[in-house]
């Protein structure tokens, strides 16, 4: 019997989950997680025009993002996208078998579905694994819960946070499948968030689009936007602290807490990113404006031959002053610095002597560090990449559907 | 002795080339394109912000894009890209020498580096080669020119067509580098491209900019946009033609001709990627506007799990549609059709029943199609690009600065 427990860990919260068949292995592919009341719930969703019909289902049942939600119930091995108007009854009946069983209406169930894109779901598999997967919330195994959202995930990614808030414990923590792929289809990431706060759900809403900004949305594996991304956060209010309100010293400290785990799950996600072997930090500062920090930021984290130079590790400036040069983001290159591991290497638009062998040294790690200071303002974004390798070729292009 | 023509075909033109020694290997280094007479010249440079000191000489003698040319000295081996004020003399100074060689002032000399980022050209070797090749343009060895400018292209890329107008047979010749790497720079790209067309300045530099929009700026091999890149024209008159108008039905036949050349040279970029296997075109129509229809087919000409897809083999519509959905162009997926050779995949928000063999088999060939029918409205594009493989990974992470 497992021990690890994460997303149970705050009060109020039990999870199941089994192998119905979806997936070809024997791996737990669906998975409940259920709170014991009416939650606050918020969810953030891929910004990509065509989305699953899970996303859709969100859509409809929280069309502002927030609400109340009695549970998740989660499936792997198929992603429910582009099924058309069947797919999205398919994800409406796995919602309401699954509030069936809960004791709530369909509407306070979110579902998420990750793996092959156009494939309808095998709905009988379904329908007796979540009704399997409802009997064994009692047991509350994390571990096979967390299996239960993995498609290829070389390893489990979850965080917990605990702090004191309003003079009781808080507990957030999270669990997270990312950018394997088992199956020709995007790498669709999932994050499922609990605590045991109280707070009202459009704070909670709030707290989420602030912590997924620098988090969910600051990753980049590959630059291809996901069908199916979904993070969703849901708040038990078991661990009896006074309701957070927005603004207040006590709700900035759920933030922290919040922020936290998003940054450690979307961290992992990288570190777990098709084939790396590195995770990359590319710290943008001095630009117009954060938003376009974020631009420069991103076209660095995005560029294949950026990324090939630091599978490499190869000190290749020149690559990164021709992506921040590419990028819609305002780039003087008079004024830019590039750093690599903190050693200045780029100054006054062209490159400076520099100890080339600690600089080689600190390529050589598992966490590189470039800094880009644009020197033309005070917007800043910290951008998340890995490395680009010949195995992220092997994953993607070695596979028939 | 070689008999290949191409750049000099046109009537006025001249070429010469020599290894000098900034390109380690043996093959040529320089090389200096001549025209007999004051030729109407057309340049367009890179869009990138941080750019090399050869495209800010450009942009100092030609600020409109147009004007008045004898010839151009193009280097490779080195880019001379974020070298400084003292890049920017040296690139001077190279046209300044070429000038005194041909007999005119260092305005009237386009200059074009490719190679290494960050790195002084070494100028004596430079002049010396210079010198070299000036005396060798009587030779007009254009194999030799061709290979002047090339860095780790795989192949010698060029592209002539003839064509009667206004009663006289204009010749329109190109050459041009494409992605390969001797450094751990970006990927360059040069054209350059001779016609004994009469026409003025203006007139071609309008036709240019037209030619480019449907080929070099509808080409991409890894989404980097280089410092460096560069076309350039020049137009002789030798041909005796009445002098093209725009607007006029000879100037209509010169702009196919013009634009056939740029695209059968861009076209030969993409074949010879770094590490490309395919060549692969994304024709979307049905889209709100043609600048929308270029946004959906980059997007989806960029997508790495895309052309990993094409890579292997794989009719993968899941990444063509999750591609177009992440991009700025609006695409609604009940209205979206997607073909791969021709057979339709995916329509009305699914995917359709196909012919598996045939589509495999179309993928299995030296060149795919993909088409996307947005159905939104009438505007089209049609990119090119490579599939990602392996030997990219290689050429980009195994070099060492």
């Amino acid at each position: 019997m497992t021990t690890i427990r994460h997303i149970t860990l705050p009060g109020g919260f039990s999870a199941g989950a089994v192998h119905c068949g979806i997936k070809s292995t024997s791996q737990e592919d669906l998975t409940i997680l259920a709170c014991d009341v009416d939650a606050s719930a918020a969810v953030l969703t891929t910004t990509n025009q065509v989305v699953g019909a899970p996303v859709l289902w969100l859509r409809c049942i929280l069309p502002r993002g927030y609400g109340k939600a009695r549970g998740v119930v989660v499936n792997s091995g198929c992603s429910n996208v582009c099924t058309g108007a069947r797919g999205l009854a398919d994800a409406e009946a796995m919602a309401s078998l699954t509030g069936r069983l809960l004791g709530c209406q369909a509407e306070k169930v979110l579902v998420a579905s990750t793996g092959i894109i156009g494939h309808r779901l095998p709905m009988d598999k379904v329908r007796a694994g979540i009704a399997a997967a409802a009997a064994r919330l009692g047991q509350s195994d994390d571990a096979a819960a967390l299996r239960g959202i993995m498609t290829t995930d070389t390893r489990e990614k979850s965080a917990v946070v605990q702090t004191r808030i309003g003079g009781a414990t808080v507990t957030v923590a999270g669990i997270v499948k990312g950018s394997g792929m088992i199956a020709p289809s995007m790498a669709t990431m999932i994050a499922l968030i609990t605590t045991d706060a109280a707070i009202a759900p459009a704070d909670l809403h709030k707290a989420l689009v602030r912590a997924g900004r620098r988090s969910f949305n600051a990753v980049t594996v590959d630059s291809d936007t996901s069908t199916s991304d979904t993070v969703a956060v849901l708040a038990s209010g078991a661990a009896g602290n006074k309701p957070l309100k927005g603004g207040s010293a006590d709700y900035g400290k759920f933030q922290s807490a919040l922020s936290e785990v998003c940054y450690e799950l979307a961290r992992s996600v990288v570190v777990d990113g098709e084939g790396a072997t590195k995770l990359v930090e590319i710290a943008v500062c001095g630009a117009r404006s954060d938003a376009e920090a974020k631009i420069a930021a991103k076209s660095v984290a995005d560029s294949p031959l950026f990324k090939c130079a630091i599978h490499g590790g190869d000190p290749n400036w020149g690559r990164i002053a021709a992506a921040l040069g590419k990028s819609a983001a305002k780039v003087d290159p008079d004024k830019l610095k590039i750093k690599i591991g903190g050693v200045t290497i780029f100054a006054r638009g062209t490159g400076r002597k520099f100890d080339l062998a600690k600089v080689e040294a600190h390529l050589a790690g598992k966490e590189v560090k470039v800094a880009c200071d644009l020197g033309l303002g005070k917007g800043g974004f910290t951008a998340l990449t890995c490395d680009l390798s010949r195995e992220y070729i092997t994953i993607n292009a070695d596979y028939h559907t």
